[in-house]
Protein backbone atom coordinates (compact mmCIF):
# COMPACT_ATOMS: atom_id res chain seq x y z
CA UNK A 1 0.00 0.00 0.00
CA UNK A 2 1.33 3.46 -1.19
CA UNK A 3 1.76 5.98 1.76
CA UNK A 4 1.96 9.43 1.07
CA UNK A 5 3.12 12.48 3.79
CA UNK A 6 0.92 15.06 3.79
CA UNK A 7 2.03 18.52 5.02
CA UNK A 8 0.26 20.56 8.59
CA UNK A 9 -0.63 24.74 7.30
CA UNK A 10 -0.90 26.50 4.16
CA UNK A 11 -0.77 23.34 1.38
CA UNK A 12 -2.87 20.65 2.92
CA UNK A 13 -5.92 22.00 1.97
CA UNK A 14 -4.74 22.02 -1.84
CA UNK A 15 -2.98 18.62 -1.08
CA UNK A 16 -6.22 16.56 -0.40
CA UNK A 17 -7.40 18.33 -2.67
CA UNK A 18 -5.22 17.02 -5.24
CA UNK A 19 -5.21 13.26 -4.36
CA UNK A 20 -9.32 13.19 -4.05
CA UNK A 21 -8.72 14.37 -7.87
CA UNK A 22 -7.12 11.42 -8.38
CA UNK A 23 -9.53 9.09 -6.42
CA UNK A 24 -8.01 8.72 -2.87
CA UNK A 25 -10.06 10.64 0.13
CA UNK A 26 -7.57 11.91 3.00
CA UNK A 27 -10.45 14.57 3.90
CA UNK A 28 -10.99 13.09 7.43
CA UNK A 29 -7.56 15.56 8.43
CA UNK A 30 -9.42 18.81 7.38
CA UNK A 31 -11.40 18.17 10.06
CA UNK A 32 -10.81 19.80 13.06
CA UNK A 33 -11.70 17.29 15.41
CA UNK A 34 -9.32 14.85 14.12
CA UNK A 35 -6.37 13.76 16.53
CA UNK A 36 -4.68 10.84 14.26
CA UNK A 37 -2.10 11.46 12.58
CA UNK A 38 -2.24 8.50 10.18
CA UNK A 39 -5.66 7.64 8.27
CA UNK A 40 -6.45 4.98 5.19
CA UNK A 41 -8.47 6.31 2.21
CA UNK A 42 -11.74 4.76 2.31
CA UNK A 43 -11.22 2.53 -0.68
CA UNK A 44 -8.26 1.07 1.47
CA UNK A 45 -5.65 1.09 -1.46
CA UNK A 46 -3.21 4.17 0.49
CA UNK A 47 -2.45 5.60 3.64
CA UNK A 48 -2.08 9.51 4.78
CA UNK A 49 0.52 10.83 7.45
CA UNK A 50 0.03 14.32 8.48
CA UNK A 51 3.23 15.66 9.60
CA UNK A 52 5.11 19.29 10.16
CA UNK A 53 6.09 20.37 6.45
CA UNK A 54 9.92 20.04 7.67
CA UNK A 55 9.08 16.36 8.36
CA UNK A 56 7.71 15.10 5.33
CA UNK A 57 11.31 14.84 3.36
CA UNK A 58 12.73 12.95 6.14
CA UNK A 59 9.25 10.44 6.17
CA UNK A 60 9.89 10.28 2.38
CA UNK A 61 13.96 9.82 2.25
CA UNK A 62 13.18 6.79 4.85
CA UNK A 63 10.98 5.42 2.95
CA UNK A 64 8.14 5.45 5.44
CA UNK A 65 6.12 7.27 2.54
CA UNK A 66 6.60 6.94 -0.90
CA UNK A 67 4.96 9.94 -2.32
CA UNK A 68 4.80 13.54 -0.32
CA UNK A 69 4.06 16.95 -0.57
CA UNK A 70 6.20 20.01 0.28
CA UNK A 71 7.14 23.40 -0.62
CA UNK A 72 10.18 24.05 -2.30
CA UNK A 73 11.83 25.78 0.20
CA UNK A 74 11.65 23.35 2.55
CA UNK A 75 13.35 20.77 0.31
CA UNK A 76 16.20 23.86 -0.75
CA UNK A 77 16.63 24.63 3.10
CA UNK A 78 17.08 20.68 4.01
CA UNK A 79 19.26 19.35 0.89
CA UNK A 80 16.87 16.00 1.27
CA UNK A 81 17.44 12.95 -0.83
CA UNK A 82 14.46 12.38 -2.51
CA UNK A 83 13.26 12.53 -5.90
CA UNK A 84 11.13 16.01 -7.24
CA UNK A 85 8.41 14.65 -9.64
CA UNK A 86 5.91 17.02 -9.99
CA UNK A 87 6.14 20.63 -9.66
CA UNK A 88 2.16 20.88 -8.26
CA UNK A 89 2.09 25.11 -9.28
CA UNK A 90 0.22 26.00 -5.58
CA UNK A 91 1.38 27.22 -2.70
CA UNK A 92 3.48 29.72 -4.47
CA UNK A 93 5.73 32.28 -2.43
CA UNK A 94 9.41 33.17 -2.40
CA UNK A 95 12.52 33.49 -0.33
CA UNK A 96 13.95 37.15 0.02
CA UNK A 97 16.06 39.20 1.85
CA UNK A 98 14.16 42.14 3.72
CA UNK A 99 14.87 45.30 5.76
CA UNK A 100 13.28 47.65 7.58
CA UNK A 101 11.43 50.77 5.36
CA UNK A 102 13.76 53.33 7.25
CA UNK A 103 17.49 50.97 6.21
CA UNK A 104 20.05 52.94 4.16
CA UNK A 105 20.81 49.84 1.85
CA UNK A 106 18.53 48.53 -1.11
CA UNK A 107 20.39 45.86 -2.47
CA UNK A 108 22.04 43.08 -0.15
CA UNK A 109 25.10 43.52 -1.31
CA UNK A 110 24.93 47.28 0.36
CA UNK A 111 24.83 45.54 3.61
CA UNK A 112 27.91 46.16 5.47
CA UNK A 113 30.06 43.34 6.14
CA UNK A 114 29.35 41.74 9.78
CA UNK A 115 25.48 42.49 9.73
CA UNK A 116 23.12 39.98 11.41
CA UNK A 117 20.84 38.06 9.31
CA UNK A 118 17.60 36.85 11.00
CA UNK A 119 16.51 34.14 9.33
CA UNK A 120 14.35 30.10 9.88
CA UNK A 121 16.22 29.14 6.71
CA UNK A 122 20.24 29.09 7.98
CA UNK A 123 21.06 26.80 4.78
CA UNK A 124 19.49 29.35 1.77
CA UNK A 125 20.45 32.32 4.32
CA UNK A 126 23.97 31.29 4.24
CA UNK A 127 24.54 29.83 0.88
CA UNK A 128 22.83 33.18 -0.64
CA UNK A 129 25.55 35.65 1.24
CA UNK A 130 28.39 33.49 0.24
CA UNK A 131 27.61 33.41 -3.84
CA UNK A 132 27.40 37.32 -3.52
CA UNK A 133 30.68 36.72 -1.44
CA UNK A 134 29.58 38.53 1.65
CA UNK A 135 30.20 37.92 5.30
CA UNK A 136 27.32 38.11 7.34
CA UNK A 137 26.30 36.15 10.99
CA UNK A 138 23.06 34.43 10.53
CA UNK A 139 20.66 34.25 13.35
CA UNK A 140 18.27 31.42 13.39
CA UNK A 141 15.40 31.69 14.68
CA UNK A 142 12.16 29.42 14.22
CA UNK A 143 9.38 32.36 14.09
CA UNK A 144 8.05 35.89 14.05
CA UNK A 145 11.45 36.64 12.21
CA UNK A 146 10.44 40.22 11.02
CA UNK A 147 11.17 41.07 15.03
CA UNK A 148 14.93 40.81 14.37
CA UNK A 149 15.02 44.39 12.60
CA UNK A 150 12.26 45.53 14.46
CA UNK A 151 14.22 44.76 17.86
CA UNK A 152 17.35 46.15 16.37
CA UNK A 153 19.02 42.28 16.39
CA UNK A 154 19.43 41.67 12.94
CA UNK A 155 20.42 44.52 9.74
CA UNK A 156 18.23 42.18 7.20
CA UNK A 157 16.00 38.97 7.67
CA UNK A 158 16.07 35.84 4.96
CA UNK A 159 12.29 34.92 4.82
CA UNK A 160 9.28 33.46 2.70
CA UNK A 161 7.24 36.17 1.28
CA UNK A 162 3.55 35.05 0.02
CA UNK A 163 1.28 38.28 0.16
CA UNK A 164 3.90 40.74 2.22
CA UNK A 165 1.33 41.71 4.01
CA UNK A 166 3.95 40.58 7.16
CA UNK A 167 6.31 42.40 5.95
CA UNK A 168 4.11 45.42 5.28
CA UNK A 169 2.59 45.23 8.72
CA UNK A 170 5.83 45.57 10.19
CA UNK A 171 7.49 48.11 8.39
CA UNK A 172 9.63 45.77 6.38
CA UNK A 173 10.49 45.90 2.71
CA UNK A 174 11.79 43.09 -0.01
CA UNK A 175 15.08 44.37 -1.33
CA UNK A 176 16.09 40.77 -3.00
CA UNK A 177 14.11 37.46 -3.93
CA UNK A 178 16.30 34.53 -3.88
CA UNK A 179 14.13 32.29 -5.32
CA UNK A 180 10.44 31.70 -6.00
CA UNK A 181 9.21 28.14 -4.50
CA UNK A 182 5.98 25.79 -5.22
CA UNK A 183 4.51 22.72 -3.68
CA UNK A 184 6.01 19.51 -5.21
CA UNK A 185 5.27 16.00 -5.36
CA UNK A 186 8.57 14.55 -4.23
CA UNK A 187 8.78 10.63 -4.16
CA UNK A 188 11.53 7.92 -2.54
CA UNK A 189 14.20 7.63 -5.35
CA UNK A 190 14.21 3.68 -4.93
CA UNK A 191 10.19 3.09 -4.72
CA UNK A 192 9.94 5.05 -7.34
CA UNK A 193 12.59 3.71 -9.85
CA UNK A 194 11.09 0.01 -8.50
CA UNK A 195 7.96 1.06 -9.41
CA UNK A 196 6.61 -0.48 -6.12
CA UNK A 197 2.81 -0.76 -5.65
CA UNK A 198 2.13 0.86 -9.10
CA UNK A 199 3.93 4.56 -7.39
CA UNK A 200 4.36 5.69 -11.30
CA UNK A 201 1.03 5.01 -12.65
CA UNK A 202 -0.40 7.27 -9.54
CA UNK A 203 2.68 9.99 -9.97
CA UNK A 204 1.40 10.05 -13.48
CA UNK A 205 -2.18 10.61 -12.39
CA UNK A 206 -1.71 13.65 -10.14
CA UNK A 207 1.01 14.82 -13.27
CA UNK A 208 -2.18 14.57 -15.30
CA UNK A 209 -3.94 16.66 -13.31
CA UNK A 210 -1.88 19.45 -13.10
CA UNK A 211 -1.71 19.85 -16.94
CA UNK A 212 -5.50 19.82 -17.11
CA UNK A 213 -5.65 22.57 -14.34
CA UNK A 214 -3.21 25.33 -16.18
CA UNK B 1 13.99 50.18 30.19
CA UNK B 2 14.08 46.23 30.35
CA UNK B 3 13.07 44.08 27.55
CA UNK B 4 11.56 40.31 28.84
CA UNK B 5 11.62 37.87 26.30
CA UNK B 6 8.16 35.57 26.80
CA UNK B 7 7.59 31.98 25.63
CA UNK B 8 4.32 31.42 23.11
CA UNK B 9 2.72 28.45 23.98
CA UNK B 10 2.34 26.03 27.54
CA UNK B 11 4.70 28.80 29.77
CA UNK B 12 3.07 32.10 28.65
CA UNK B 13 -0.07 32.02 30.85
CA UNK B 14 2.47 30.87 34.18
CA UNK B 15 5.27 33.78 32.95
CA UNK B 16 2.48 36.72 32.39
CA UNK B 17 1.18 35.50 36.12
CA UNK B 18 4.84 36.33 37.53
CA UNK B 19 5.55 39.19 35.99
CA UNK B 20 2.10 40.28 37.23
CA UNK B 21 3.46 39.65 40.65
CA UNK B 22 6.20 41.81 40.62
CA UNK B 23 3.73 44.46 39.11
CA UNK B 24 4.47 44.19 35.36
CA UNK B 25 1.13 43.54 33.33
CA UNK B 26 1.94 41.43 29.89
CA UNK B 27 -1.60 39.71 29.80
CA UNK B 28 -2.59 41.83 26.73
CA UNK B 29 -0.56 39.16 24.94
CA UNK B 30 -3.63 36.18 26.42
CA UNK B 31 -5.94 38.30 24.46
CA UNK B 32 -6.57 35.91 21.75
CA UNK B 33 -7.38 38.77 19.20
CA UNK B 34 -3.60 40.33 19.94
CA UNK B 35 -1.77 40.58 16.89
CA UNK B 36 1.59 42.43 19.04
CA UNK B 37 4.83 40.66 19.41
CA UNK B 38 5.94 43.69 21.06
CA UNK B 39 4.11 45.26 23.84
CA UNK B 40 5.16 47.94 27.42
CA UNK B 41 3.95 47.45 30.34
CA UNK B 42 0.84 50.16 31.16
CA UNK B 43 3.17 51.74 33.70
CA UNK B 44 5.63 52.33 30.74
CA UNK B 45 8.65 50.36 33.10
CA UNK B 46 9.42 47.66 30.74
CA UNK B 47 8.94 45.93 27.80
CA UNK B 48 7.47 42.13 26.60
CA UNK B 49 8.65 40.64 23.28
CA UNK B 50 6.47 37.45 22.55
CA UNK B 51 8.59 34.89 20.85
CA UNK B 52 8.66 30.86 20.11
CA UNK B 53 10.29 29.45 23.31
CA UNK B 54 13.06 28.46 21.14
CA UNK B 55 14.00 31.93 20.21
CA UNK B 56 13.61 33.33 23.80
CA UNK B 57 17.69 32.11 24.44
CA UNK B 58 18.56 33.79 21.37
CA UNK B 59 17.10 37.34 21.88
CA UNK B 60 18.45 37.06 25.85
CA UNK B 61 21.88 36.05 24.72
CA UNK B 62 21.95 38.87 22.20
CA UNK B 63 20.87 41.16 24.11
CA UNK B 64 17.50 42.39 22.74
CA UNK B 65 15.94 41.38 25.93
CA UNK B 66 17.73 41.53 29.43
CA UNK B 67 15.41 38.43 30.71
CA UNK B 68 13.59 35.98 29.40
CA UNK B 69 11.32 32.91 30.28
CA UNK B 70 12.46 29.73 29.12
CA UNK B 71 12.26 25.71 29.70
CA UNK B 72 15.36 24.48 31.08
CA UNK B 73 14.96 21.77 28.27
CA UNK B 74 15.45 24.50 25.51
CA UNK B 75 18.53 25.92 27.19
CA UNK B 76 19.97 22.58 27.58
CA UNK B 77 18.93 21.57 23.86
CA UNK B 78 20.91 24.90 22.40
CA UNK B 79 23.58 25.76 24.67
CA UNK B 80 22.52 29.76 24.80
CA UNK B 81 25.20 31.95 26.26
CA UNK B 82 22.87 32.99 28.91
CA UNK B 83 22.79 33.69 32.91
CA UNK B 84 20.02 31.08 34.32
CA UNK B 85 18.86 33.28 37.31
CA UNK B 86 16.07 32.02 38.95
CA UNK B 87 14.16 28.46 38.53
CA UNK B 88 10.69 29.18 38.39
CA UNK B 89 9.59 25.99 38.85
CA UNK B 90 6.76 25.73 36.89
CA UNK B 91 6.08 24.12 33.82
CA UNK B 92 7.41 20.62 35.05
CA UNK B 93 8.10 17.85 32.66
CA UNK B 94 11.10 15.43 31.36
CA UNK B 95 13.09 14.38 28.93
CA UNK B 96 12.75 11.04 28.05
CA UNK B 97 13.36 7.83 26.07
CA UNK B 98 10.29 5.89 24.45
CA UNK B 99 9.89 2.68 22.77
CA UNK B 100 6.73 0.91 21.65
CA UNK B 101 4.77 -0.64 24.33
CA UNK B 102 5.07 -4.03 22.41
CA UNK B 103 9.23 -3.54 22.01
CA UNK B 104 11.45 -5.90 23.40
CA UNK B 105 13.61 -3.09 24.67
CA UNK B 106 12.89 -2.02 28.50
CA UNK B 107 16.34 -0.27 28.70
CA UNK B 108 18.11 2.60 26.33
CA UNK B 109 21.45 0.24 26.38
CA UNK B 110 19.43 -2.90 25.15
CA UNK B 111 18.81 -1.01 21.48
CA UNK B 112 20.80 -2.67 19.20
CA UNK B 113 23.61 -0.27 18.00
CA UNK B 114 22.48 1.58 14.61
CA UNK B 115 19.29 1.89 15.88
CA UNK B 116 17.64 5.08 14.90
CA UNK B 117 16.16 7.46 17.28
CA UNK B 118 13.88 10.28 16.43
CA UNK B 119 13.88 13.46 18.45
CA UNK B 120 12.90 17.31 18.45
CA UNK B 121 15.88 18.02 20.53
CA UNK B 122 18.62 16.30 18.27
CA UNK B 123 21.71 17.72 20.80
CA UNK B 124 20.15 16.03 24.02
CA UNK B 125 19.69 12.88 22.54
CA UNK B 126 23.32 12.53 21.04
CA UNK B 127 24.37 13.30 24.29
CA UNK B 128 22.40 11.03 25.89
CA UNK B 129 23.45 8.05 23.89
CA UNK B 130 26.92 8.92 23.78
CA UNK B 131 27.41 8.93 27.33
CA UNK B 132 26.11 5.44 27.52
CA UNK B 133 28.94 4.18 24.50
CA UNK B 134 25.95 3.57 22.06
CA UNK B 135 26.04 4.44 18.48
CA UNK B 136 23.18 5.49 17.19
CA UNK B 137 21.66 7.58 14.21
CA UNK B 138 19.32 10.23 15.10
CA UNK B 139 16.57 11.60 12.92
CA UNK B 140 15.84 14.78 13.31
CA UNK B 141 11.70 15.82 13.60
CA UNK B 142 9.95 18.81 13.88
CA UNK B 143 6.87 17.55 15.44
CA UNK B 144 4.58 14.52 16.39
CA UNK B 145 7.80 12.72 17.12
CA UNK B 146 5.77 9.68 18.35
CA UNK B 147 4.97 8.41 14.48
CA UNK B 148 8.59 7.88 14.39
CA UNK B 149 8.31 4.17 16.08
CA UNK B 150 4.67 4.37 14.78
CA UNK B 151 5.84 4.29 11.32
CA UNK B 152 8.47 2.03 12.03
CA UNK B 153 10.89 4.95 10.81
CA UNK B 154 12.62 4.72 14.38
CA UNK B 155 13.02 2.32 17.13
CA UNK B 156 12.99 4.86 19.74
CA UNK B 157 12.28 8.80 20.54
CA UNK B 158 13.82 11.72 22.81
CA UNK B 159 11.03 13.86 24.06
CA UNK B 160 9.24 15.96 26.11
CA UNK B 161 6.99 14.19 28.43
CA UNK B 162 4.79 16.00 30.86
CA UNK B 163 1.41 13.74 31.60
CA UNK B 164 2.42 11.05 29.54
CA UNK B 165 -0.59 11.44 27.92
CA UNK B 166 0.32 11.15 24.27
CA UNK B 167 3.01 8.60 24.57
CA UNK B 168 -0.03 6.57 25.98
CA UNK B 169 -2.79 7.58 23.25
CA UNK B 170 0.04 6.12 20.67
CA UNK B 171 1.10 3.20 22.19
CA UNK B 172 4.84 4.53 23.63
CA UNK B 173 6.64 3.51 26.86
CA UNK B 174 8.96 5.69 28.74
CA UNK B 175 12.13 3.28 29.25
CA UNK B 176 14.67 6.32 30.75
CA UNK B 177 14.39 9.65 31.97
CA UNK B 178 17.32 12.08 31.10
CA UNK B 179 16.52 14.58 33.20
CA UNK B 180 13.88 16.85 34.47
CA UNK B 181 12.98 20.47 33.42
CA UNK B 182 11.34 23.10 34.52
CA UNK B 183 11.16 26.88 33.59
CA UNK B 184 14.22 29.61 34.23
CA UNK B 185 14.34 32.98 34.50
CA UNK B 186 16.95 33.95 32.41
CA UNK B 187 19.04 36.87 32.21
CA UNK B 188 21.51 38.56 29.30
CA UNK B 189 25.29 38.04 30.99
CA UNK B 190 26.61 41.37 30.35
CA UNK B 191 23.17 43.38 31.54
CA UNK B 192 22.87 41.27 34.92
CA UNK B 193 26.54 41.82 35.75
CA UNK B 194 26.76 45.33 35.15
CA UNK B 195 23.40 45.26 36.68
CA UNK B 196 21.63 48.18 34.09
CA UNK B 197 18.30 49.69 34.65
CA UNK B 198 18.05 48.09 38.41
CA UNK B 199 17.47 44.14 36.79
CA UNK B 200 18.92 42.94 39.70
CA UNK B 201 16.60 44.07 41.92
CA UNK B 202 13.93 42.68 39.68
CA UNK B 203 15.57 39.49 39.75
CA UNK B 204 15.07 39.41 43.44
CA UNK B 205 11.57 40.41 43.50
CA UNK B 206 10.93 37.50 41.22
CA UNK B 207 13.01 35.43 43.49
CA UNK B 208 10.99 36.13 46.75
CA UNK B 209 8.08 35.71 44.70
CA UNK B 210 8.71 31.94 43.82
CA UNK B 211 10.08 31.40 47.78
CA UNK B 212 6.39 32.59 49.05
CA UNK B 213 4.70 30.10 46.43
CA UNK B 214 6.50 27.37 47.92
Amino acid sequence: MITVALPKGALLKDSIGLFKGVGLDFSAFLDSANRQLQIEDPTKTAKALLVRAQDVPVYVEYGQAQLGIVGYDVLREKGSQVASVVDLQFGGCRMSVAVKKSSPYSRPVQLPPHSRVASKFVHCASEYFESIDLPVEIIPLYGSVELGPITGMSEAIVDLVSTGRTLQENGLVEIEVLFQSTAQLIAHPLSYRLNSDGLNELIAQVRSQILVAV
